[in-house]
């Protein structure tokens, strides 16, 4: 904040809420002074806060905790600036927080973030978390060999999901961390292909894009398996897959940046002719959020630190025949990187 | 538009996007001039924006898709003012847009509206929409009774999260509208009680509050049960609770402000000394979004509209000792309105 020039903080997105003071509830906002801080939430969470909460006060409101959150910063003494993250409010919010504050104060007091500051401390994480997050990738992995035993031609594509994400509950896991993929067949062209009632194929590519949420971390992860014996392209084609997530798993390392990383992965799709047939970036950074900064796509300058975890998941993509992805959680480290999702990358025939 | 005094606007709230003009993909803009509309979204989709989308031209972009479409908009001939959705577009997302026009059009060109137009359209669903709503309502009243045969003491909160979840998937929803609540017990008492692995009791109440997206619109319903023979205050606050539900119910009708419907609520459960215990509001608009407008709060001056779907939800919560809700989702009509969610709500034993 200090270097910022602020004298003040409103913090609102959830996920920046609950890594600064350790809050989990769905309705709250945080205001940092010089002086201290304070956790606004409503009557719903009284008893929660009061066990959650560290490092703040705590304040049960009925209006608008973002609202109040403003007020309260306005009438700090040696609050004259302070901070919002203009990527996570909307045109609205602003002016009702502006709408809070006495007439004098509505022009200056408030200064856009590109974020939250919040946001910035999450993209590196430290031991407690990478240990939080290694268990929620093995989780994952674990979901994944036990949906090996499951999977059968015939099943439709919301059998495998729901059963997924029957055994990920059951397993203990507290939500998906996204819409789980299951694309089967020519469906797997899409990269984005929600389970439908499509049957799996006696012979075909079949892609897996799940995570669960673990003490609040999401894990993610890809594979790609066969129904039957693959033929020769669709071998070649899964193998320049795999090659490619290698290749930008052995790139990532602290001070690298995110385009290189990238590059890494789509300069071998390149020389497989898979250019064009990968259409999206290589990974992103996961965390509390399952799509966090840093973005790891063509010509991205920002560079790893030691401890961000991000996900390499190149894909090719051939509408109208088929389409494999593979993605594992990495964590940064000084020399290299720790793969944080063990389970097999090999073709596995089914 | 014409009576917004606008030549333009830009959908960017993918529910409102898919209303428009029907694409369900998650990366997309729709920019909307007088003489026509044009869809923006990326390369995952074009097969999928080719099949759904009508009445708009389709654009697959590299760039982000609002930007894109901020873009077109201002190219457009006879385009000199364009709305934007104020609640839905953050304050950096505005100035992207507005870094994207040509200077001189960047003070001016942006109205910032109190929600997307399109947004208003939505609250009042036609009869093919309140056709898939019955649907969805239909199918979540299928997973309570499913649940009512699987409930048992001992077992975990997640594990009934689990097996709803999972006949939801089964069953073909498209997913949950919501983090299912599943609170056993004391922690009944707290109105958005996640399902934990905390184990439902020999004797005591268990809230499950649940829905499932069903083509797209989402259900919404709370049952709460008994196990054993419950006591003589706890059969008090029930039938208080669900004689508050059924005055709100008998409330609803087109014309009728939604402080009203909530005050029928309020007041039942003022009379039984259960005021304080009621802390949140009596409803909310459902479609596309689980919260949607109108919100059925304390003063809510806005009317009910025949075709509004609006959840009827009153609670009493005891901290420490025991909580009730109950929910249906009606559809309001002209004379009053249809109970959409048949399931039963005289107290059930386990």
């Amino acid at each position: 904040m200090r270097r910022a020039g602020l004298t003040g903080l409103l913090v609102t997105h959830l996920p920046d809420v609950r890594y600064a003071c350790g809050f989990t509830g769905s309705s709250a906002a945080l205001a940092v002074a010089r002086r201290g801080a304070r956790l606004f939430t409503d009557g719903r969470y009284t008893a929660q806060a009061k066990e959650e909460v560290g490092g703040a006060n705590v304040e049960i409101v009925t209006r608008s905790p973002a609202i109040s959150a403003a007020e309260w910063l306005a009438a700090q003494p040696g609050v004259e600036f302070a901070g919002f993250d203009s990527v996570h409010t909307t045109v609205a919010e602003l002016n009702r927080f502006k709408g809070a504050l006495p007439a004098v104060m509505r022009r200056t007091f408030f200064t856009a973030l590109p974020a939250s500051l919040v946001e910035a401390l999450r993209l590196v994480k430290d031991e407690d978390e990478l240990a939080i997050m290694r268990e929620a990738a093995l989780m994952g992995c674990a979901l994944f060999t036990h949906i090996l035993e499951f999977l059968r031609p015939g099943l439709r594509e919301i059998d495998v999901a729901a059963e997924l994400e029957y055994r990920a509950r059951l397993n203990g896991a507290e939500g998906m961390s996204f819409e789980t993929i299951v694309a089967s067949g020519e469906r797997s062209a899409m990269p984005h292909g929600r389970a439908t009632e499509a049957r799996l194929p006696r012979r075909g590519f079949l892609t897996l894009d799940f995570g669960i949420i673990h003490k609040g971390y999401c894990s993610d992860m890809t594979r790609t398996v066969y129904f039957g014996r693959p033929r020769a392209d669709e071998r070649a084609t899964y193998q320049a897959v795999l090659d490619a997530q290698q290749a930008a798993v052995a790139a990532v390392m602290a001070g690298v940046s995110c385009g290189e990383v990238d590059e890494a992965a789509r300069s071998v799709l390149r020389q497989a002719g898979l250019a064009e047939a990968f259409s999206h970036s290589t990974g992103h950074g996961v965390g509390l959020e399952i799509h966090e900064a840093p973005r790891l796509g063509t010509g991205q300058s920002s560079r790893l630190q030691a401890g961000m975890v991000v996900t390499i998941e190149p894909g090719a993509y051939l509408p109208g025949r088929f389409g494999v992805r593979i993605e594992d959680m990495v964590a940064v480290t000084r020399t290299g990187c720790e793969v944080m999702t063990p389970a097999p990358k090999a073709l596995i025939e089914l």
